[in-house]
């Protein structure tokens, strides 16, 4: 049976029609709109809902949204991408539109689900995803059951703390995983920096603000001083973050994923190799870290995967 | 029904009679002797057991170990304070003597499902434990379910990353809690620093080698410069392992337990605030920190509800 995914983001969403072996056979993508109301962003899931739907049998939504969810009663409780949705029940709009079955869960834990339905993940117990963009998600899975917490905002791997005293983080604490090895953090190392390099090929055709994370990293890979040490202080957050986790979860995988994460065997061959100076001797050899494959698909997939976890579940 | 808890350590041993209610009938403590090898300790075990059941009825024996245990058969697979012991059958070799069904676990794990059981914690679907010794021990609870990882030995929270290229730890690498605030690093802080604070009131009656933790407790009480400035230390890595810990498990509870615990509100008051600046703000309010109340015998209700916890599983 097939399944409808939907990637709901602050500028952007994706619906996808996605059979039992992670093919998308129909793909939607338009603007979210969040300005005009969470009444009028569902009616557009809605209409892109029907339209990739066409005459196909489909068994149920899974939405993956930011922000705090109730994933029981599919209730986005707020969001900081989505002023003024409060306690929207966003499941309910939808089934009211199509007359399909709807599963909300946060975007983060949808990205964890589909890697262990469709991803490198398919199929392991004990799970460790981190999606490096913007921010920083976190989504793991143990003993086979995602991890959600008491009140369903756990998993926030974006804002263990890998540096005290380090830079202040967007939530108000300093020194958090996101502070360090975001996009947002490399854009404002960039800016940071940039009068004390300004001989860095980084500002030979750019200015400081239209460099991107890409940049730092091929420009890092060409021996850039500066990127370089932008590029270390990704890296080492994320071996601190990593070795932690290793520590705590004792998983089988630990995934990167996100945009940061095409960066590729450049960034994952390094953070591999500084992890273990804080993993347990007794930890080495029980986990890989490994990059997502999912690519763009992640958040749709993601997203379908919900509706499978719920059945399985019964 | 009763159940027998032996807490095995290292150095002593204590074996109980516990009832349903958490209530311990009767107590033996001995000498583990480990040099004398694991089929001896065994058997010293093993007596211990035949003597505190007496003529009660006993459903069956729980272990709480140090080091690596498979909890599935009962196996203690390696421990640092267990020389020679590499793969030993203990729960075998206890049944062997007693004709009782034995069931072994890590001693953290065996305590969190103490708390869970008989503690401040009973009943809680989400817990994170951490015992503050000479290590700092962890086991964590989330959906109801130990925390095991993937190959027995998750939940090691002593082994978190608070600071980069902070103080070497036992385990090999630098800035673990464990290397902040046990009762090992505390005396280490000591030695380090005497000679630097010679006038400190620690060293009034007492060589820097018989300064106890208590000490430090006691001084930084009194307004001891030194021993102010190491209780700060303590404080301030245990309030950034509980943020990250908090952000990761949304759990409902965070327990302190252990030998340094005893310092009781003037360690927690200012942990539980510190750690307030690395928590979520979407998460303040969403937990409590409190400390053990079980005082000596943690570790054999630990044991103890070892077998409730696998009777309960069926």
């Amino acid at each position: 049976m097939n399944v409808i995914g939907i990637d709901l983001g602050g500028t952007n969403f994706a619906v996808g029609l996605v059979n039992e072996t992670g093919e998308i056979l129909a793909r939607i993508e338009g603007k979210t709109k969040v300005q005009e109301g969470p009444e009028a962003v569902a009616r557009r899931l809605a209409e892109a809902v029907d339209r990739v739907r066409g005459s196909a049998d489909v068994s149920a939504v899974g939405i993956g949204s930011p922000g705090s969810v109730d994933h029981k009663r599919g209730v986005v409780k707020f969001s900081p991408n989505f002023p003024g949705w409060h306690d929207f029940p966003l499941a309910d709009e939808i089934k009211k539109y199509t007359n399909l079955e709807v599963f909300v869960e946060n975007d983060a834990n949808a990205y964890a689900l589909g890697e262990n339905t469709f991803g490198v993940g398919k199929g392991f117990e004990h799970l460790v995803c981190l999606t490096l963009g913007t921010g920083i998600g976190g989504g793991v899975i143990t003993h086979g059951v995602l991890l959600r917490g008491s009140t369903g905002i756990g998993a926030e791997l974006g804002h263990m703390n890998v540096l005290p005293n380090g830079p202040k983080c967007g939530c108000g604490s300093n020194g958090c995983l996101e502070a360090l090895a975001s996009a947002t953090a490399m854009k404002k190392f960039v800016l940071d920096g940039y009068e004390r390099h300004t001989n860095s090929s980084l500002f030979r055709d750019k200015n400081p603000d239209q460099v991107t994370p890409k940049d730092i990293f091929e420009h890092a890979r060409n021996g850039d001083q500066f990127a370089l040490s932008i590029f270390n202080t990704v890296v080492e957050a994320l071996a601190v973050a990593i070795g932690s986790l290793v520590n705590i979860f004792n998983p089988q995988l630990v995934i990167l994923g996100g945009g940061i994460a095409n960066a590729g065997d450049f960034l994952l061959n390094p953070v591999l190799e500084r992890s273990r100076n804080y993993v347990l001797p007794t930890m080495l050899g029980t986990y890989q870290v490994k990059l997502s494959q999912l690519g763009k698909d992640a958040g749709i997939l993601g997203a379908a995967s919900i509706v499978i976890e719920r059945k399985a579940k019964g």
